[in-house]
């Protein structure tokens, strides 16, 4: 069977796999805990495998921690699975009933999208945890990890779908992608698959973007700011800075770019410096920084810049709309933040500014769907059209509308010999 | 200016619309009215003169209908427009509000998508309920109409933007395109428009769905099914099918595909063959109905064959599952119903068909956001991300979250120092 016959089957089988009881879901979740557990220690010698190929192929010390699977992994992404049992079951719920007239009754339900392909970097607990994700909210998905995970992923993919299999989940809910030329095949698939969902560097999300048909759910870009208000206690500024930029520099949500209010810039900055010094920080200033702190001078290469490292482009602006348009256009519609004690302020930047995420007085670095309690996300959505901001469980449903009638036909509504009188029930 | 300069300054314009208060847009709305009726005069005379050209160059009788534009539309239009200002304000609504940690509160709110392009029929009473709707959702709306309709669409914006610049809403606003040589323009403007809401021809939406980067909302086909179930009450089969067909054979959902479980057809099909004889429908009919009626022969090119005219294609089934792959496979995800008085059987057909709408006992044609009450609809969408089915006021939101805090940073939670409790407000 080839690659696109397969996932033809797994078109097919969604229709049932979204049919099925909340109960057979959360048995086939149990079902999927019990068998991680049952075969930890396959998994394990799989990934010791993985692990050992990737440092003889010198793969750097950040992804080698990603490509761990060990026993506290393990403890974490069976946590991830209980908490998702407990949560209700997002399908079939009835979002609006209303009686279009006697014995005519509209309901919109919730329903699964229904085939995901997600293609995502080399970490195990991702394939468990995005699994997981899809079997709670009854989508089929196809699944593509980075390829130095590849044993601990096809163990891993063998155990869970052999536990929903017997849990009674339909033959096909579940498919794996082993070899990256497969990708290529999926991006053709428009026919079988609903949406893709790519994770990883900008580069290569901007090319599934550019060479599929399929929707495409995530973020290519994460190129977030902080503004620094006249009126922000700068106690406050400094270490959300300091937070947003260090506390993980390759992330999506680290800030980038500091636009800071002329008034404050000359009591912000020398403080900020030393702040940042700490852990090497390059500041990249605009000629009035360099006036104010010794630093490397911007460009407007560094407005559009995702450094995702030790690196902060730094300007004034002198009002806060200079700011939000600098944002709206330079910006990558992420996290935004501003850090003022001024409340109205803070309402006009946050409505003004058109991202996913804007915050006032906190570190841009909450973006993110644990942290937002939505348990476990898939990825994070800088898109406006279906899910925005980090996506759990509610952004891999769409929903249906079911009309129950007793032989109504339109023509009496079109003559008049009928009329709609819409109650919300 | 460039029409692509022109779309930056409505991309540009998006923020500041999404913004503005509700009254505000209210008062926008109400301007519009006024102003449309102040103006009507003018409006018909641009309309007559549209008319007479449509006449001269031998538009089809269907076509003019659509293109009149005369007192009855405009009152229907004012009225639509009274029941949108009537309507709660769709945008800031709090979808969720959580407190994250003591004073670090989550709040997800609706806000417009951005800008909207709609491309529409020659149809002078479309541009005036989408750019109603466009202003309710607080959305930039680039319009461009049947170029049949020119010199009405023409002064029909005219109006209304002048009208919204008045009350109050940003310059640049709105935007309107004339000659279809700018359709190419807008399709690759996906840095400037975020939802492309394309009607028409199944092959004009398909063109527009393979030539564009930015995402699409709508439907190609509307291939509508009826199964009627060995259960069914056929006094209520024929009206309902009778109604499906030929109420107004050209819309989307219009059925087009009948099949009748093997233990019914034999009963059903000379009822229904009287029935449809009526309007003149030719039957094409599978080998087994044949045999029950006087009919065409069916091809495999009829099950995947939106005729929008007089034309039912017929076969026979020998469950329901059969019926359900079927659709599955050839429908087109739009409208399709079963027939039967057996409740269990309804909700295993409405659970397992893959549609926008799945219906029992009534006709395919009740698929339309007015019939829904929805008030007015931008159009009516087969795909699952975003809206789907009808799409009212609601198909035009996204949502963003704000996060306030009080100088939160991630590393005391990463650290342990602090933890989350997850309080919904």
């Amino acid at each position: 069977m080839t690659i696109r016959e397969e996932m033809k089957l797994v078109k097919l089988a969604s229709p049932k796999l979204a049919a099925t009881a909340g109960e057979t879901r959360n048995a086939a979740l149990e079902a999927v805990s019990a068998a991680l557990l049952a075969h930890q220690e396959e998994i394990f010698a799989a990934n010791r495998a993985d692990m050992e190929q990737a440092r003889q192929d010198g793969v750097p010390g950040p992804i080698l921690k990603r490509l761990k699977f060990d026993e506290g992994k393990m403890r974490d992404v069976i946590a991830g699975i209980r908490d998702l049992v407990a949560m209700q079951d997002p399908l079939f719920q009835t979002q609006l009933k209303r009686e279009l007239d006697e014995g005519l009754v509209l309901e919109k339900v919730t329903c699964p999208i229904g085939v995901i392909g997600v293609i995502f970097e080399a970490r195990p607990d991702a394939l468990i945890q995005i699994s997981a994700l899809c079997i709670k909210s009854g989508n089929c998905v196809i699944l593509k990890g980075g390829s130095e995970a590849l044993r601990t992923n096809k163990k891993l993919f063998e155990i869970i779908y052999g536990a929903v299999r017997e849990s009674g989940l339909p033959e096909y809910c579940m498919m794996q992608l082993e070899a990256r030329s497969e990708i290529t095949e999926l991006l053709e698939c428009h026919e079988s698959v609903d949406l893709l969902i790519p994770r990883g560097s900008n580069a290569f999300v901007q090319y599934i973007m550019n060479n599929t048909k399929i929707p495409v759910m995530g973020h290519a870009d994460g190129i977030c700011h902080i503004y620094v208000d006249k009126d922000a206690d700068l106690d406050r500024a400094v270490p959300i800075i300091f937070d947003a930029k260090t506390q993980y520099v390759s992330a999506c949500n680290a800030v980038e770019t500091l636009l800071a209010h002329r008034d404050v810039a000359a009591e912000l900055m020398p403080r900020l410096k030393a702040a940042l010094d700490e852990k090497q920080v390059e500041i990249r200033g605009s000629r009035e920084i360099a006036d104010l702190i010794d630093c490397a001078p911007a460009t407007e290469a560094d407005d559009a810049s995702e450094y995702l490292d030790y690196i902060l482009s730094v300007k004034t602006v002198s009002d806060m709309q200079e700011a939000i348009d600098h944002i709206n256009y330079y910006g990558s519609h992420h996290t935004d933040c501003i850090v003022t004690e001024n409340a109205a302020a803070a309402e006009q930047f946050m409505n003004l500014v058109d991202s996913a995420g804007v915050y006032q007085n906190c570190s841009t670095r909450f973006a993110d769907g644990y942290r937002y309690g939505f348990g476990a996300e898939v990825g994070i959505s800088t898109g406006k059209i279906h899910a925005r901001g980090p996506v759990g469980l509610d952004g891999l449903l769409s929903c249906k509308y079911k009309l129950y009638g007793q032989g109504q036909i339109v023509a009496d509504y079109a003559s008049g010999a009928k009329q709609f009188h819409f109650k919300d029930l």
